[in-house]
């Protein structure tokens, strides 16, 4: 199949994010897709620069003012102080429960704290750009799929499925797979399945489309009782109002085994089955690798390519949205097992 | 008036904050209540231990949940690693729009988030101890009114108003202006006034009460626009349900003058008056004080003789509990002003 990159993301680069209250170099990095773009050239793919635009998609799937906001973010930061453009915005203070999301606050870290869900999201000069460019990379995906391709891969980063309507979070900002599901609804697919297999919960992916039932979430992750995002992805969440029965959480305890997995995976295609969807969304996370520094699933490399293979069972055309996957050296030959696994057999 | 304090405040110590993203030692730290007690010795005030305790109206302000996570928080955040004795643990995610806050994640920082606002709030081994000892301070402050005094200064730390039902935030804990009001209303007063004079508004303390007609929650600040707690504190919160009508915020522009700021205890008291209340508590802050590191008002001391003054022509049985107030050497002066100017006046 073909890769959709772009050149830009490499320009999203922060130096730092916090992890456990100690500042450390970003795991989210342009590393790890410069692995992946390097592992698909090494096996002969047809790599492609992005060519569409995701302008008319994002209004429909990010609130107006959270994508004002994301557009200028930086700008805002840099003009309060000369120095801040060798420093990083974190937020300090988040509307939870009581507090109030309708009022945006003048105070520019008090506006950061509201359109993010954590302090795990670091910014730089060019986030903007590279997550941009991200979007119109998921717009070109379904793009091949509209010129007849069966299937595309989107090869960006920073990834997409915890950055919900009107907020960033777990290193998310724009939500490439919602993204690219719009796109193809708005391509004319009549229903359309997200299937989300990153070790955390796609909780925006989900958020998004919660009251709809044209478009079904599907996700295996870890349990959020112990994993990020941990306030989403439970397994009573079915969808609500019109949606309710179009959301399907298949949490698994941290340490599962690849057996379980895959009865889990098993168990989202069966729903995509029944679903009767038209067109096929992947948020492929590659962090359920056993060797992955921050996630606890125990896939093997050999397991990427058997999950190629059993998503070309549902014989929809498919787009592959990158998501997260952090043992950089491992992650490309990961990525292209899943790829031409579904290559072979579909 | 007599005043009653809690030696267990010391033992509240974290050693830093996180403030504009760097760590900085606490603003809010034990010096500051020394201060205070120095200044209250020196003009010979009554300053007495706490002697009530407050376990009975603890659950009836805050909830269940929250109150056991906070008793035990420590001894979690130790249990996990021997080092962690030596460090102080922050929340990094947080349960905003969307997200759950009804399932109590088992991974101790997303607890931590989950009951938290901010990353502001730092906590330490003596913690609930001293807020625990600081609401006991609040009861016993009550206890004197009941057995006759006209008033009583409780000064303890860390302070409360920005403490929510079930959430820390802003320095703060337990919310001790409100386990004061339902103190009193516990003992027999029908509607409890609360003012709040901190140059931040007193989110908790209004989430509350918000629904209740029986406490009127008035207060005077820096805009929210501007001004931390950003996400509550508007005009146009003025209550709900059977509470609409009991909630009034006057927020001020930073900078604004002092003849502007008195004009607005001016109108908080006359609505304290319309509600003819039966007792009034004064969630006292003093980082309204011109030469108040983290606060933009422009208050003297002498001012803050005057708004004892003020306070005491309401004639009623009167709480102060102490809130903010950073400017460390003046703060003990400034304080112990406010409860003379009432003295006096009363």
């Amino acid at each position: 199949m073909i890769t959709v990159i772009s050149r830009q993301h490499s320009i999203h680069n922060p130096k730092f994010e916090f992890y456990r209250g100690e500042k450390v170099p970003c795991f989210e990095s342009p590393q790890r897709l410069e692995y992946v773009i390097q592992a698909l050239h090494d096996r002969g793919h047809d790599v492609r620069e992005a060519e569409q635009l995701s302008d008319r998609v994002l209004p429909t799937v990010h609130s107006q003012r959270y994508l004002q906001f994301l557009a200028s973010a930086w700008d805002q930061w840099t003009a309060l102080a000369a120095d801040n453009i060798d420093k990083q915005p974190f937020p300090s203070v988040w509307p939870v429960r009581s507090l109030r999301s309708d009022i945006e606050p003048k105070n520019f870290i008090a506006r950061l704290g509201l359109y993010s869900m954590d302090n795990g999201t670091p910014m730089a000069a060019g986030t903007w750009v590279a997550a941009k460019a991200g979007a119109d990379a998921a717009v070109s995906a379904v793009a091949l799929l509209n010129a007849g391709h069966t299937s595309a891969f989107c090869a960006t980063r920073p990834p997409g499925h915890h950055a919900g309507p009107d907020f960033m979070g777990g290193y998310c900002f724009l939500n490439n797979a919602a993204i690219a599901a719009q796109s193809l609804r708005d391509s004319g697919c009549q229903r359309v399945a997200i299937i989300d297999v990153d070790y955390h919960h796609g909780n925006g992916t989900q958020t998004i489309f919660y009251d709809r039932p044209d478009v079904l979430f599907v996700s295996l992750h870890g349990d959020p009782r112990t994993e990020y995002p941990f306030y989403l992805g439970h397994a009573d969440e079915t969808g609500r109002g019109a949606g309710q029965g179009y959301n399907l959480n298949l949490p698994m305890t941290a340490g599962t085994d690849t057996a379980t997995w895959f009865a889990a995976l098993d168990t989202a295609c069966r729903q995509i089955i029944r679903f009767q969807a038209d067109a096929l969304v992947i948020s492929l996370g590659l962090d359920t690798f056993a060797e992955d520094p921050i996630s606890r699933f125990t896939l093997q490399s050999d397991d990427f390519f058997h999950i190629g293979t059993r998503l070309a069972t549902l014989r929809l055309p498919t787009v592959f949205i990158m998501e997260g996957g952090y043992a950089t050296t491992a992650l490309g030959h990961n990525t292209v097992n899943v790829l031409e696994g579904f290559d072979n057999a579909y």
